[in-house]
């Protein structure tokens, strides 16, 4: 489901309330993403300029006509003032400040250069532009962490279409086939799905480079004893999707089964733990201690899982304490994946995930493929 | 063809060259493609701390197991430090500098977000790390505008793969169909002909849809008296190509081959205008100023062409002159496409695209797939 206009009226009054609080006349924004979510247009280029009564889109030849046609719909961008970009974007930014006569303005620290930002600062200072420019962060990212009824159902029907992908994939994973092989099947099965495109690089990684997380899909042939993670996504109306499930080729050895077993109930006792309040890192904390309780501390060397939605890593990042990631309390209508994983040098490696949605009293598991280690 | 350690030791002389220049003691590398084109390191993470002796490499846990391979084979990168990044990359970067003791660092300002070089900037003088920092511009891709030996053959091979698919899209083409289903279909053809991915969204746009230069590829059932642009590309061992052809379905219309061959002819003149020492903004006006001439100017509202590396949109950039687009003169080694285009609203569009690279007399078409207009 497209958001409606009221939708995107209600993701405006969202915003606007932080630019009053930051004492803002406007808020430009870089990020593709976020431009999207405020107005629909989901083209790969854009600049979109929020003011208390405007949403300014800026955007080149390529794009004019597909707004144009978005304007016309039930998913129109309100209060949408579109702008020709003639040749640069950023000329067209300051022209655009100037004629609405903007003095401060606030952009997204995280999503423009060094570079960039000291073009806009020297050039607004050159023609006396009336602009103090200030840094923003995860001001529209603050309105993304919470999903609204269209995301959440986007989302779920994301998420259920992973499970003919899954059965694909299962169907693939034999010995004899090459990585690469399986994750042409994978991919032809997200197409069939409706996806239109990959979340990311599909991950087929067999026997010792399952012990490599973020293997992708190489020439090694499949054979019997191979432990072999399955990670794909795709991406539905702009929603991203991610599952991982690890397979045994042939019957585990039975120091598989006990990796297996150990990242599995992992994975359960983070899914247990997850309810509005609790804080993301307790999340964590609930499969790590597993593991390590284990022997596996050291084996779990990423974090427990990441936001999803118009992209494929946002937050909450579900990790253990860090200084750089904020700990956040949980919320209904937060959507993260549940990934925790064991990686042995040498021997390989398990890593199962799911996708959640956090709920009022706990969360809903948006992913529906048997957990069990399948023999193939 | 993996670049060897010596092609890399050369890379490492080039840029050590205007670190020398710019009195940098170190160069913090932040760009995936600058840091894969100086290393080999092919993760989506990764920081690069290059110094007049040492190349460190900052990975994480995921990625630790697969440097260590590469630094066993005959692509190892001379010089290489590999150095853990336990949590945070910002922090294992200021613990890396602290250790090599260098003072004047530069950083890649087009690469650097304000939010993260803010960062830099605040704790590492609260740690009272004596580090000076400087923005630089473009000092690896300045590097990375001329192919070495092992991206011209890797270039070659990935254009030339584009045959078959292009067969594959002229046999999907059909009255009926619906453009997802050509995409498919075109996708199918690149994994068979050995890309490691796709190198951006493929376009299928038909009819009135293939007057939008970036409409991507819907639900629309192609019909007799369609133009349909296809444009499309794959990743060949990270190297990017990158093709456009526009057919008809069923005999043109006598506007749809008027279009046709404007835009012809167009691409015709830009590829006889390049040789080494002709300026890029030189070869776009050979396209443009015939399109002009047949009355098409506003309709070809994009730049003639750009960069093809690592990066499926690199340097140079062909298009008219403008400030924010430094003209370059050719230089023997470039590689870059050349699709002028031309757009029609409510009608539809043309456009031809193909991969050249710059030779010591003119330059070599890599992609080979005929121009004609084909009926299908």
């Amino acid at each position: 489901m497209r958001p409606t206009s009221a939708h995107l009226a209600a993701r405006h009054a969202c915003v606007r309330q932080t630019l009053d609080m930051l004492t803002l006349d406007a808020l430009v924004l870089t990020c593709a993403a976020n431009i999207r979510y405020l107005s629909n247009h989901a083209g790969s280029s854009g600049l979109l300029v929020l003011t208390e009564d405007a949403v300014h889109l800026l955007v080149d030849f390529r794009y004019r006509e597909a707004v144009q046609m978005l304007q016309q719909s039930a998913s129109a961008c309100p209060g949408l003032v579109l702008r020709d970009v003639p040749a640069s974007y950023d000329e067209a930014l300051l022209d655009c400040l100037r004629d609405i006569g903007v003095s401060t303005v606030g952009f997204e620290a995280a999503h423009v250069s060094v570079a960039r930002h000291d073009w806009w600062q020297r050039t607004s200072e050159a023609r006396s532009l009336n602009v103090a420019w200030r840094a923003t962060e995860k001001v529209v990212e603050q309105a993304r962490l919470v999903k609204d009824a269209p995301e959440v159902e986007t989302l779920r029907d994301a998420a259920s279409r992973l499970a003919p992908v899954a059965d694909a994939s299962f169907r693939a994973a034999r010995a004899g086939r090459t990585e690469r092989g399986v994750a042409a099947a994978i991919e032809a099965a997200m197409r069939d799905a409706g996806y239109e495109r990959q979340a990311f690089d599909t991950i087929v990684a067999s026997g010792p480079h399952a012990a490599l997380p973020h293997h992708r899909a190489g020439d090694r042939i499949l054979a019997a004893g191979d432990l072999v993670v399955l990670d794909f996504g795709g991406v539905l109306d702009g929603y991203c999707c991610d599952l991982t499930r690890t397979v045994s080729i042939g019957p585990p050895s039975s120091e598989a089964r006990r990796l297996y077993t150990a990242v599995y109930d992992a994975q359960q006792a983070a899914i247990a733990a997850i309810r509005p309040g609790v804080e993301s890192t307790a999340v964590d904390a609930a499969a790590r201690s597993l593991l390590t309780a284990r022997g596996l501390g050291d084996a779990f060397g990423h974090g427990t899982g990441h936001g999803l939605g118009l992209d494929v890593h946002e937050e909450p990042r579900i990790t253990r304490p860090r200084p750089d990631v904020p700990s956040v309390p949980l919320v209904p209508g937060m959507v993260f994946t549940v990934e925790p994983g064991a990686y042995l040098a040498g021997f390989g490696g398990v890593r199962i995930e799911d996708d959640v949605l956090v709920t009022e009293t706990g969360c809903e598991v948006l992913t529906s493929v048997p957990r069990e280690l399948l023999a193939l």
